[in-house]
């Protein structure tokens, strides 16, 4: 039986000097827009007046899905693991843009169908739950027990890495089948038609986005997923990686550290954290506004509105650690700029 | 008499050569989507099929203007110098940003109603046209030689920073009272209705906005700017600063160097510049859409769509500075992903 943690109360005190502190800044009142309201959100999520965004990790969850078999993809499920690879090497994309803010790549194999061979000194956490998940179209992709599995994973390492000091988090993915996974979690958890959430994923056609959503509505059929028990959503059409995230996003939260969603797969894990415990939702922050047409959807229901809309729609974390940027100029405004005082500059008059 | 400088077409070969290796990376080909597209730009303007953006200034151009006298900004205009001399030491929300995306901040006094007092190190160029432009609401802002000579210092420091070695330039503007030119820079231009083009700057009230639009009709009834001669109008209309940035966007196409325009105050640069040169377009690059609503009008003139959409109205290039971030990720997810032939990844079935 999973054993969720509790999540604290937003720190109202750091909220408000956060708050008083940007008016007092050498600037016309709220005409740093977003950056403002992150900075506020920062010191409330975090208890600190003045926040420091130092310390920044990517969390990557990797899993296989049995639903790939039914043509889903644009490419074979082998990509998976030569991915992982790829990332503990550091040629993919989030390996280049975590370099760049200055954030840690850590690599989670959760349910790769294939063993891992990492090298001995790379970021990564062996985890395997199962080869990848159970074909949804004809049963669970996962038992209920796996699901919880994947969560408690996600929950442990989140502890390992904040003991090891963490200031902001995001989430990434990879699972070659995961946004017809997340589509079908998405229509199960919103009541949205299938058609409504699901797109194209890798990039596949027509005829294949057809198939992929004849195939999403099977699977909800066949496994009739409960609604009210995102639990229960999660196991018969999710994923291990994303249960994984689940994890991840709950622990971040119980811990005081904000979460960077990343887009369409990490939205559907927040969307199950969101039902696990709602006060999760005030710790989320969505880096960017995907492709995916049913990622609109998902930050309709948190009620999130995205940092960055650049067509994004390649999962990894790679629009989290784009974002990471923003949240620590957020940081950095509030901590650095000089006060009208300080600066001998006339307020409004 | 003004000289424009010749802007170079763009390097078709290094475009397409930028583009084939993008297709070659290690995720589905679009996936990483506007920051594709602004790699494939970059390689187009500078010539480099793997462009670096290493060097990186932010010019701001700073001026007061006569038409501050009609009560038009929420802030006494005492504030230009004093924001300039914020600038030179470190505390303005430019400096922040610029030093967190690398970037040096260069400031440059074209118009300031006083004289300053810089630090003898400080990134300062003194080149002083007059103390302020005349109030347009009862006649030129400028003569047609001090709009000429403002863009003349534009292309010069753009030149001499240039000379220093600068491989990204942004623009960013300082001067109570600009929004209010820009405004009327636009509406001439454009033909567009004052009150469409016309926001509310460092944050007046609704009867503050009243009397900018009463004046900026007035400015434009009294001056009679001459729509089709785009120098006309900044002359009339404009600001020195403005007439400065017109420079800096000029000199930066003809050298190769990707130009990043922060919001209203440089749109309204950038729409003379397009109006002078129009084969200054491909070398233009929208940071942000600003808040003021005259900049979405602006942006569809000149065909750009912008990066970040972050509820920005500040000026002094913060927009700016903060898009440097994503070009240059641009830039490395190019220059550093792996191909698949290198990770051994299999490609698209």
């Amino acid at each position: 039986m999973l054993s969720l943690p509790t999540i604290p109360p937003l720190d109202y005190s750091a909220q408000a000097a956060a708050r008083a502190r940007q008016d007092s800044l050498t600037k016309p009142p709220g005409s740093l827009g977003r950056l403002e309201e992150l900075s506020i959100q920062l010191a409330a999520i975090t208890g600190q007046a003045r926040p420091s965004v130092t310390r920044k990790a990517v969390i990557v969850m990797a899993g296989d899905h049995g639903v790939a078999r039914e043509g889903v993809s644009a490419y074979p499920a082998e990509v998976t693991p030569q991915m992982v690879l790829n990332f503990l090497r550091g040629g993919a994309a989030i390996n280049v843009l975590a370099r760049q803010a200055g954030a840690r790549v850590v690599v989670v194999d959760v349910g790769v169908a294939l063993d891992i061979d990492a090298p001995a000194d790379a970021p990564f956490y062996a985890r395997k739950i199962a080869y990848g998940t159970q074909n949804m179209a004809h049963g669970p992709a996962m038992t209920r027990a796996q699901a919880e599995a994947a969560i408690a994973e996600g929950l442990d390492i989140l502890n390992a890495e904040v003991a090891n000091r963490l200031d902001l988090v995001a989430t990434g993915d990879m699972g070659i089948g995961n946004t017809t996974a997340s589509a079908a979690m998405v229509a199960a958890l919103t009541g949205q038609p299938v058609a409504r959430v699901t797109g194209r994923g890798t990039g596949i056609d027509d005829a294949g986005l057809a198939r992929k959503i004849a195939v999403i509505e099977r699977a909800l059929l066949v496994n009739q997923p409960d609604p009210h028990d995102a639990l229960d959503v999660l196991a018969k059409v999710g994923g291990l990686e994303i249960g994984g995230l689940v994890g991840v996003i709950l622990g971040a939260a119980s811990r005081r550290v904000p979460v960077v969603l990343d887009g369409f797969i990490s939205g559907a894990a927040a969307l199950v954290a969101a039902r696990l415990a709602p006060d999760v939702k005030p710790y989320l922050i969505a880096a960017h506004q995907s492709v995916e047409i049913g990622h609109r959807v998902i930050l309709e229901d948190l009620g999130l509105r995205p940092l960055l809309d650049l067509d994004l729609r390649l999962g990894e974390g790679t629009g989290a650690a784009l974002a990471f940027h923003l949240i620590e100029a957020a940081a950095r405004l509030l901590n650095e700029m000089a006060t009208f005082a300080e600066a001998g500059v006339s307020d409004k008059g």
